[in-house]
This record gives C-alpha cells, sequence and structure tokens, in this order.
C-alpha cells in the first residue's frame, strides 16, 4: 500500500489531446474527469467500491450511507476519514473513505452481508433475483413545500445550473446534482462522473451541514431513471428535477412515493408524466 | 408469479404529459423508455438483476455473459428463453432471462459466488475492496483493422447514427451502441435506458450472428466510462468512438488494452487522448 495522502482531488486531470478537424490535427492540452475507484470502509470492513470523481468524499460517503439504507440518520456516523492513494508507483489511484458507524447500524450491515452470501452483484446493487428486489419506495411526507414553489423555479434553476458546473465546464462531460430553494436559487450543487454519485454527495451535504431535506428541490444535469427518484424519497426530498427524460420506472417510482418529478427542464419549459 | 408472456416489448410505453410553456399547459400523450428489472437465471439459478429495457434480450444475455466472463464465448450457451411477465395484476412488469451454460461455466460461476459471500455488491459489480478490482483489461489483438479506417468513417457514423435510434427519437432519452464497419457505415444498433445494456446487446448480437469482433468499431451515444471500454475489450474491439468525453480511467484502460478510444466525435471532428 502507498503513503497515505489526505489533500483533496481537483476531479479533472490534464491530458494531452490530438483534436481532428476537416483536414487539420492539432495537439493541444484538455482536462478528463477523474474516475477513481474509491472504497468505502465501515468499522474497518470495506463494503463497495464505487467509480467516483475523488471530489466532496466525506459528503459522498454520508450520502451513500444514508440512501442506500446503511445508517439511518447522519448522527448514525461517528467518524469519517479519507485516504487518497496517488502516488507515482501506484498502479491504480484509488481513495478510501473509512466510517465508523454506530453498532446497530454496522451489526445490521454484518447481518445484511450474511444474508446475501452468494451475491456475485451485478445490476441493481447486488440483488440477485426479482424476488430479493424491494422497490417500494418511502412515502414523502407533504410538509407544504411544493405549494409554495414559485412559478419560475424550475427556469430559474436551469438557468443558474451551468454557472455551478465547473469540472463540466473544464472537462465537457460530468453529471451534475443541484440544491434549489422554493424560488428556484440553486444553494448547493455537485459533479461527478456517475450521476448517482453527484446526488449522493449533495445529500451528503445537506446532512452534514444539518438542511432540511424536506424543504427544497433537487435539479439533475441528467436523465431520471428510478434509483435517483428512490435515493431522493428516501431522504424526503418533494421534487426532482431532471434536464432529460424519465424511464418508465422512474415515473412508476415517483408516482408511489409522492414525489413530485419533471423532465425535459429548460427555462422555457418542463414535462410532467403520469397526470391524470 | 404471473402468467407467462413471451412476446417481446416494444421498448416504450405511452404515457399521459402535462406540458408546462411559460404561460401555457397542454395535456397530450408521449411516450417513455421502459426500465424493467431483468434477471438473468443460469441453469435454473438466479445470478443477477440488471435494469434494463426489455427488447432483444436474448442478445443482452449473450453479451452480458460474455463481456462480465461468464462464459468463454458463445457456444458455452446451450439454450436461452426470455419470459416477461407483465399481467395487470403484476405489482412490477421484469422479464427474466433463463441461460442454459456449459458445467464447466456454470461451476465457475458457482465457485466464484462461493469466493464472493459476505459481498453486498454495491459499485464495481459487487466488489466489496480495493484489493479485489482487477483492472487489468484484456490485450486487444492487432488484427490491421485500424490501418484499414476509412479518412471519414467517424463523420459517416456520427452522421448515421441518429437513423438507428428509434427509441431515443420517441422517447428523447435511451442510449445506443452500434456496430460500424471500416467506411463508417452502421450495421447493427441496439438501444437500452442503460449504456452498458446497449453495448451488450450489441456484442451479444455479433456473437449469435457469428460476426468478427475484432473486423469493426463500436459508436456508442454516450460518455466513456472505463467499464464500456472494458467490455470492447474483452472481446478484442479495436476502437471505440463516443459522442461525448471519456473519464481519466477510460483514457488508461484503453491505452493499457491497446484499444483505440476516440471521443467526442461529430460530423467535422473529433478527439484523441493521451496522445505521445
Amino acid at each position: 500500500m502507498n503513503e497515505l495522502d489526505t489533500d483533496d482531488q481537483p476531479g479533472y486531470i490534464e491530458r494531452q489531446v490530438r483534436r481532428h478537424r476537416i483536414g487539420d490535427t492539432t495537439i493541444a492540452s484538455d482536462n478528463v474527469g477523474q474516475e477513481w475507484p474509491v472504497a468505502l470502509v465501515y468499522n474497518g470492513i470495506s463494503h463497495a467500491v464505487m467509480m467516483c470523481t475523488p471530489r466532496d468524499l466525506e459528503a459522498f460517503a454520508v450520502g451513500f450511507s444514508i440512501t442506500e439504507g446503511i445508517v439511518e440518520r447522519g448522527s448514525d456516523i461517528h467518524d469519517i476519514e479519507v485516504f487518497f492513494r496517488d502516488s507515482e508507483d501506484a498502479v491504480l489511484p484509488h481513495a478510501e473513505v473509512h466510517l465508523q458507524v454506530v453498532q446497530q447500524a454496522f451489526v445490521a450491515l454484518k447481518d445484511k452481508r450474511r444474508a446475501l452470501a452468494g451475491r456475485t452483484g451485478c445490476g441493481v446493487c447486488g440483488i440477485e433475483s426479482i424476488e430479493l428486489l424491494d422497490l417500494q419506495p418511502e412515502r414523502v411526507p407533504d410538509t407544504g413545500f411544493l405549494a409554495r414553489v414559485a412559478d419560475d423555479a424550475i427556469a430559474r434553476a436551469a438557468r443558474e445550473l451551468p454557472a455551478h458546473q465547473q469540472l463540466t465546464k473544464l472537462t465537457g462531460g460530468l453529471h451534475a446534482a443541484a440544491w434549489c430553494d422554493a424560488n428556484g436559487a440553486v444553494r448547493y450543487a455537485f459533479e461527478d462522473v456517475g450521476r448517482h454519485n453527484a446526488l449522493d454527495k449533495l445529500i451528503g451535504h445537506l446532512i452534514l451541514n444539518r438542511e432540511d431535506t424536506t424543504q427544497g428541490f433537487v435539479f439533475l444535469s441528467s436523465r431520471a431513471s428510478y434509483e435517483l427518484v428512490r435515493k431522493s424519497a428516501r431522504v424526503g426530498v418533494p421534487m426532482v428535477v431532471t434536464i432529460s427524460a424519465p424511464t418508465s420506472l422512474a415515473i412508476a417510482i415517483a408516482k408511489e412515493a409522492n414525489l413530485r418529478l419533471v423532465s425535459f427542464a429548460r427555462e422555457k419549459s418542463f414535462v410532467e408524466y403520469d397526470v391524470e
């Protein structure tokens, strides 16, 4: 194992590129989004490795732990340490996040692991058969937030988001997850090579900052698949807005969770599915 | 369990939508990409559930089995049956693909499952610790294909692809994976809510058709992450072209595999990373 490095990573690296344009080739420098294996280690036991942009990993670990149901609440996590392993001789730069969680969560995790013995872990977070699939989302409580959302909130969030996508500007290809208030003002935004990771970073940050996750909405630069809706429902987010299309299951899960799902969000238009 | 249905699914469903445009709201019909849990069952044992568009599932199952290393070659699969479970009272429409594989592959799969006992399966196909992570890709053989690729092949593929994205046209949001010849002509294209699934469908189709996977290139409507490069390398694909950005690990894995990776492919330009 290489020496530990605890400096945060920039989220992108510089690479030499060859640009081809009709009849013309130039060599230049360009930036690429960092994709690293990131191991999540609970009470000393490695539990999962995610392919992730190695920035904001503390928030990521908190968000993942909560949206995947490993802990119930932020206070169930006693301590988090992030280690980057990026020395010159590293075969593969990677990171480890060590979490100390309450004994109850750790016992539940160990029991879950035992029950899952034999899984190979492809697909739905390692689910191996349909019978084990539980797609029943948490029901989002009605706190009256949706009634307070301004008419132009979605348009405003769509307009403001690009200014928060610094890594996308540099690399041309990361996903963003933003937290917006009832007026559509972007309060926080996180980026990652994976859209689920970007959402976990955002939710983790909200939890770390003791924000009320029922009093705002999530705005995503991607499509809506069921996992993004389900992760949001788990912390009571009342509305998820995405720039692109939803899947059939995202629509079904949102309805089941009583979560408002908005698609194809632009400055001048948006779409809602499965209305009556 | 509901009654079996073996009719192929269309890949999209119709939903009522409410379209909001400044000061105006209309109700209309629109199409949404189907996202279904699809269980892969090997010799009677359920192995993995993938969230997938329920079309071309035979090709998907063959591609997945090969790119995930469950079987070595197409002839290791003796039989495939696809069942759709979509009756009215189904809590969740889903599909099952039953594969009969050679005894050797089944024994290896069972051994692998035993070795993985305790995994919870999030992240890199269920890998739970960095030590278990094997990112060493297969080395792509040099068959001389790259030297035969026409100068305008990438431009032609970029121009032709949209005509093959029927589901994307209907829903606005699926991924496509296409197989192109040395002149950039699109020979086959598959679509899915997941880009890894689209690629697995394409590779499975090539295998089922006994096409030479070293004599063509893959064109993807998405970004390039390491998994797409690795899956392609496993069957000896010499070149992967994507419409959007690569990640740092996709570039590293492509280099290691001796696979040509092309990014930001447009009709008039494209980019190659990590050149010397």
